[in-house]
C-alpha cells in the first residue's frame, strides 16, 4: 500500500467549473477564457455562470443580485461577534469565526438542488459584508451592513474602505474578484469538500475552507510577494538583492512557480496590466517598478526551468493601490474564492455525494501489554 | 483517469496512533488494546500516550495535567463570543466558533515538535471548557471557566452540569473520552489534516474538523440511534417496529454497521456494559432495555451480512444517564476526538508535511465564445 503524498494526482471529483491548461497558460471557467470574462463580464455575471452553468439573462441577473444584496445584511449576533474579536486578529480569523457562527441558523440544513444556488448567492453577499467588516474592524472602525449600489465590487469597497470608490477602483476590484474566483481543488476547496461530504451545512464547509486557506503555504502568497518588494525597496536594488538572496542564499522567490502552470499564469498578466492602471502614489509606482524588475530577474533565472510569476506576484500591488493594508490581501482572495468553494460543494453534493473516508497506514508498535501507570 | 470516490482506499498518511482489525473487532491505541486502556488508565494518561507515544510517568503526568488545567481558562473575548451565539445553535456550532475565534492569538503560528505537544495539551483543556460551556449556554446558564479537580472528566462534568458529579459518572465520562479519542482518519480528521497541511494553526485545523464532524453522516449517529429508541418507546414494541420499519419499509437501522468493522465494535461492548452500570431512572432503564431488544433483532437480521451495532448504538444512553441532553451527544464525541485530531495533525506536520492538493477531472463544456450579457 502506497501513501498518496499530498493527494498528488488523486482525482477527488468531476467538475464542469474550471479547466486549466498549465502548459499553454490557459484558464477557463465553464469553457470561457478568463481574459474574455474579465473584459466583458462583471463578477455577478461570472458568479452566476459558475453556480448555474450559463451566463444570466438580465432578468435572472436582477434576481441573483437581489439575493446577493439580501446577504449584505448580517444577523445582529454575527456583528456582535465580529466586534468581540481582538483587532489584532488576522482578517481570515474574523471570516472563519463569522461563518462558523452563522451555521447556528442551519440546524436542519438539507442539501437541495432547488435551493442551494439561491442560498449560495446570499452567502456570497454575506461574505462581502464579513470581509468588508474585517477590514473595518482591524482598522478600528465599527461593524456595519453593506449598502446595495448595483455593483457587488462597489458595495464591498465602499463598506470596507468607509468612503466612495471611484470607477477605476471598482473595475479593478471587480476583475480581481473574477480572477481569484476558482482554481479547481486546492487545499481550501478540498477542505470544503471533505466537510460537505458528511452533509455538513454550507457555512461550516466554507469555514473549513478558510481554515485551510489561512495557512502560509496556501493563501499567504500575495502578502509574501508584496513584503518581498517592500524589503527590496526600489528597482535599483533588485539585481543586488536577487543575487545575494536568491542566487547565493538560495531563498525562495515569492510569487514565483505553481504546481499546475509551466508558463505565465494568465491571471498574472491581467493583474500586471491592472497594476499599471491603478497605481497612483509615487510609493505605489515605485513598488510596481520594483516588482517588474524582479520579474525580469526571476524569469531570466527560472524561466528556463518553466518557473514563472503566478497571480499572487502582482495582485497585492493592485489591492494596496485601492487602499487595503497588506494583512487584508488573503481575505480578498477568500472573498473571491467563496463563490468557487460554494460552486464546488454544490456540484459535489448534487452529482456524486459520498463521505470522504481515506485511510492511514499503520506503522506503529505491535500489540503491547499494559503496565498500569495509575490505579483507577 | 479514475475518480477516487470518497477517497476510499486512498492512504493519506502513515500513523503510529491507532490500528483497527475490523475482522476480529480489535482496536488498539499505540499498540494497547482499548479494553485494557479503559480498565487501567485515565483519559489524561491515554491522551498523553497518544501525543507522546508512551504512557506518562507520575511526574510527566503532573506536568501534562497542569497544561490541561491552564486550558480550562478561556480568553475573555471567547467567553463573550460564546454568550453571543443564539442558544438555539447546535453545540458544535459553539465549538467551531470558539475555536475559530481562538486562532486570533496564532498570527505567527509555527509548527514545532518542541512545542506542539504542550500546546496540544492546553488546547485539549480549552476543548473541555468550550464543550462544557456549550452545554451551559444552550441550557440557559452563564459561561464560566472550569475548575481543576485532579480529573479532566470530573472538571468537565462539574462545569457542564453545574453540580458535583459522583464517582460513577466521572468514571463513565472518563471512559467515554478514551473510547471516542481516535479512529484513524475519518472525514473530520481528514479535514483537520487538509487544513494543517497548508501550515494553518492548530485551532483553525480543529475548527475544520468540527465543520466535518457536524454533518449528519459523520458525528450524528449516537443522536440518531437514541432518537430511534425513543420513537420505539419500550422493549415490547421492538419486534413490531422492527418488522414494519426495517424489514418492510427498509429504513436504515441507526447505530448499525461500520465501513471498517465486520463484527462487534469493541467500543460498543464497553458502552453497553457501562450503560447497565450508569442508568438510574426507570425511563433510562426502559430505554436501555429497548436498545438491547433492538440489538437482538438487528443482529438476527443483519449479523449474517456482517453488520453489527457500532459504538454510537449504546453511547447516547450513557450520556443521557449522566445528565446530557440529546443535542450534546455529538459535542461529547468532539470533545474526546479533539485529542485524536491534534495527535494526527502533529504527527503529519512532524513527519511528512506536504500540502494536500488533489485534482478534479474536467468534464464541462469545451472552449466557448463569450456573448457579452452586459456592457461593462
Amino acid at each position: 500500500m502506497e501513501i498518496s503524498s499530498g493527494l498528488e494526482d488523486v482525482y477527488i471529483k468531476h467538475t464542469a467549473l474550471t479547466s486549466i491548461d498549465g502548459e499553454k497558460g490557459v484558464l477557463r471557467y465553464r469553457g470561457y477564457n478568463i481574459e474574455d470574462l474579465v473584459e466583458h463580464s462583471t463578477f455577478e455575471e461570472v458568479a452566476y455562470l459558475m453556480l448555474y452553468g450559463e451566463l444570466p439573462s438580465n432578468e435572472r441577473l436582477a434576481t441573483f443580485r437581489a439575493s446577493l444584496e439580501k446577504g449584505y445584511v448580517l444577523p445582529d449576533y454575527v456583528k456582535k461577534i465580529i466586534s468581540d474579536i481582538p483587532r489584532s486578529a488576522e482578517a481570515l480569523t474574523i471570516y472563519m469565526t463569522a461563518f462558523a457562527a452563522m451555521s447556528a441558523a442551519e440546524n436542519d440544513f438539507k442539501w437541495s438542488p432547488q435551493t442551494d444556488k439561491q442560498k449560495s448567492a446570499e452567502i456570497i453577499g454575506h461574505a462581502a459584508s464579513v470581509v468588508a467588516n474585517a477590514n473595518r474592524h482591524i482598522s478600528g472602525k465599527s461593524v456595519v451592513d453593506l449598502k446595495p449600489s448595483g455593483s457587488y465590487a462597489r458595495s464591498f469597497l465602499e463598506g470596507a474602505l468607509d468612503r466612495k470608490a471611484d470607477a477605476k477602483e471598482v473595475r479593478v476590484m471587480d476583475r480581481a474578484l473574477i480572477l481569484y474566483l476558482d482554481h479547481e481543488v486546492p487545499a481550501s476547496t478540498t477542505a470544503a469538500l471533505v466537510a460537505c461530504s458528511t452533509l455538513s451545512d454550507m457555512y461550516s464547509s466554507v469555514a473549513a475552507a478558510v481554515a485551510a486557506l489561512k495557512g502560509p503555504l496556501h493563501g499567504g502568497a500575495a502578502e509574501s510577494a508584496y513584503l518581498q518588494f517592500d524589503r527590496i525597496g526600489s528597482p535599483g536594488n533588485v539585481e543586488k538583492w536577487f543575487n545575494e538572496n536568491i542566487i547565493v542564499k538560495k531563498q525562495k522567490l515569492m510569487g514565483f512557480g505553481h504546481r499546475v502552470y509551466k508558463t505565465y499564469d494568465p491571471r498574472m498578466k491581467i493583474f500586471r496590466k491592472m497594476d499599471d492602471e491603478i497605481v497612483k502614489s509615487p510609493e505605489d509606482r515605485n513598488m510596481l517598478q520594483t516588482a517588474r524588475k524582479l520579474e525580469e530577474a526571476g524569469v531570466r533565472q527560472f524561466g528556463p526551468k518553466y518557473v514563472f510569476p503566478n497571480t499572487d506576484f502582482y495582485s497585492g500591488i493592485a489591492f494596496k493601490a485601492i487602499g487595503f493594508p497588506v494583512n487584508m490581501f488573503t481575505a480578498l482572495f477568500a472573498l473571491s474564492r467563496t463563490t468557487g468553494w460554494l460552486a464546488h460543494i454544490s456540484e459535489y453534493n448534487e452529482s456524486e455525494p459520498r463521505i470522504m473516508r481515506p485511510r492511514a497506514l499503520y506503522t506503529g508498535p505491535g500489540p503491547r501489554e499494559l503496565a498500569a501507570v495509575s490505579n483507577k
